[in-house]
């Protein structure tokens, strides 16, 4: 843990005055004011954690952390278990969803094993760092132990320390990959919210109503049997998270440690975020939501971490695919607070002091 | 009349069998079917438009119209009628928002004077389209004649059909500058849905209640003492639009006609793209609506064409800002189409029949 504490204690405020001068600067666009909607507070956002207005978001990765459950052992997802390994090798060749919207967004993909059950070879171009061959089927015991969900989380900080090491990023985005990780990230926002597993539960990838009630019952009987703890976001994630839930935790906490804007995905990656944040409170300030997903607790997450969503595409996919998406937007948010001219800089009447 | 006639006898349907090929190959693709939510029904249409699973919008143009309205000496608005041109001569300069997101968008940005009150010199370079300094307060008087309204369609026609002439364009964006316009549009929403226009009329720029209440009176006003014949768009326009209005209408007019996909901004071009599509119902086949206004009309034309707007930003701005945000969304639902690999390309085991 002292790793994970240490690289939370480096996470420092964004930039207060840096943010109200972008404010100020919104405000006097020659335009009505607030009339760029939800772009203005995010624009002036990210200058605060760039520390200047006129921000670029040139190098942009997104690391889709994959891993398996046990829990799958339950049948609570269509999809077999081998999809994950085979759906890491279609990231890497490039056809996958993620693959294909990431290039559209001029972002790299970057895939880390967390805890696929499966064995890469070592020279695969993914970030290694599986913790175990999918977690424990947490249905009968906890998915991982305590340490393990430890490892996971450093492994996600240790991601973004070896991406930066290779070189500036200006925007992370996550993603995950692992066949039942709706199932775990509805069991993780069930712990933490104490809401009915009923009304938070989603089809995941398409079941269908019998599936959705014995999804419902696997994770209720889950919390039943492990009790965790809803202020311990590591009991939580020990007993009925994921490794790559921890890893995307981890990715949070790593890209604020080093000043990184981060834009997080749907419902697994949001987890993970939810995770990261309750362990590293001031990561939430360089948290962005790309988008709204069609999961149920998706939103109890946003609530609570205090964000709004850019996007609302009804994408049920994961794998980055929004975050893919939300990263033009944070692009155009740069753009319209650094050069969209004030009605001083092109001499234009304004209306009224209120420039409404 | 004639012209106008012609361009609406040369719209032609977009290709049913593309349509269908593309909605199978979106089925067939290894993610859970239906989870890149509207991009695959976006991506079809792009489709169907091109006559190919490969599109490509390479080529984009966003055409701003700007005009005045004779309303505005009713109080109906906080910016005086100067900015009409204060804010042309912005858009050239590159220096507004729309000139930014367009930039953004690898869209090039053309302004054209449908009816600013203003004497743009010859050689600036918009598209010279002027019908009049302004229409005629329809407070008082009809906005325009109903020549004049044919006039301002072919106009926008005749816009497209000059681009075109330029080079082949993969995809025209619509936006409107105008003080006034957001009244102008709320008569012509008011008018063809007959929705009480206290339902209909927002804060345009920003203003307050009183104002507002001033805005409604105005507009209820005008439709008691022309009333418009709902059936009419013609008359609709003549009466209570604007010369951009009709122009936006010529835009969605010419764009169909050339199998040009067509995305049209928030309040202001789509009511131009209902005028248009009243006009020209084969004309729906091309067009997308961009984004949710936060103004009230817009859902009502978006319910009539048949439309749901692919970006809920909370803009309330214009200049196409909404439309050159969706080109990016666009472009990707064409990759998506095109790039992401099927379940047989990437040999991956497909969960059932349903592949859900």
């Amino acid at each position: 843990m002292r790793h994970v504490q240490a690289t939370i204690a480096a996470i420092r405020p964004t930039d207060a005055a840096i943010h109200q001068a972008s404010l100020q600067r919104l405000a006097d666009q020659a335009r009505p004011q607030g009339s760029l909607g939800v772009l203005e507070s995010v624009s002036a956002r990210l200058a605060a954690i760039a520390g200047t207005l006129d921000v670029r978001l040139e190098k942009k990765v997104i690391v889709t952390c994959a891993g398996d459950h046990g829990v799958v052992e339950e049948g609570v997802s269509l999809f077999p278990q081998e999809v994950t390994p085979q759906m890491v090798f279609n990231f890497i060749g490039g056809g996958a969803s993620v693959s294909v919207l990431a290039a559209h967004a001029g972002a790299e993909v970057r895939v880390a094993d967390l805890g696929v059950n499966y064995d890469f070879e070592p020279e695969l171009p993914i970030f290694h760092k599986k913790i175990g061959k999918g977690t424990a089927n947490f249905a009968q015991e906890p998915a991982m132990s305590r340490e393990d969900a430890i490892r996971s989380i450093r492994a996600g900080i240790e991601i973004v320390d070896n991406l930066v090491q290779r070189g500036a990023i200006d925007l992370l985005g996550t993603g995950d990959m692992g066949i039942g990780n709706t199932t775990a990230s509805t069991a993780v926002i069930a712990a933490f919210s104490g809401i009915a597993v009923s009304e938070l539960t989603g089809r995941g990838t398409g079941i269908d109503d019998a599936m959705l009630a014995h999804k419902i019952n696997v994770i209720d009987k889950a919390l039943a049997l492990h009790r965790p703890d809803p202020d311990d976001p590591l009991d939580i994630l020990a007993k009925v998270g994921g490794f790559e839930i921890g890893g995307l935790a981890g990715l949070v906490i790593g890209a604020a440690a080093h000043g990184i804007p981060v834009v997080c995905d749907g419902l697994i990656s949001t987890a993970g975020a939810l995770i990261g944040c309750e362990l590293a409170p001031m990561a939430k300030a360089y948290l962005f939501a790309s988008h709204n997903s069609v999961e149920v607790g998706h939103k109890y997450i946003l609530d609570r971490l205090g964000l709004a969503p850019l996007l609302d595409l009804q994408f049920r996919l994961g794998e980055g695919t929004g975050a893919a998406m939300a990263m033009h937007l944070l692009d155009a948010a740069t753009r319209v607070l650094a050069d969209i001219k004030t009605f001083a800089e092109v001499g234009i009447n304004n209306a009224q002091e209120g420039r409404c």
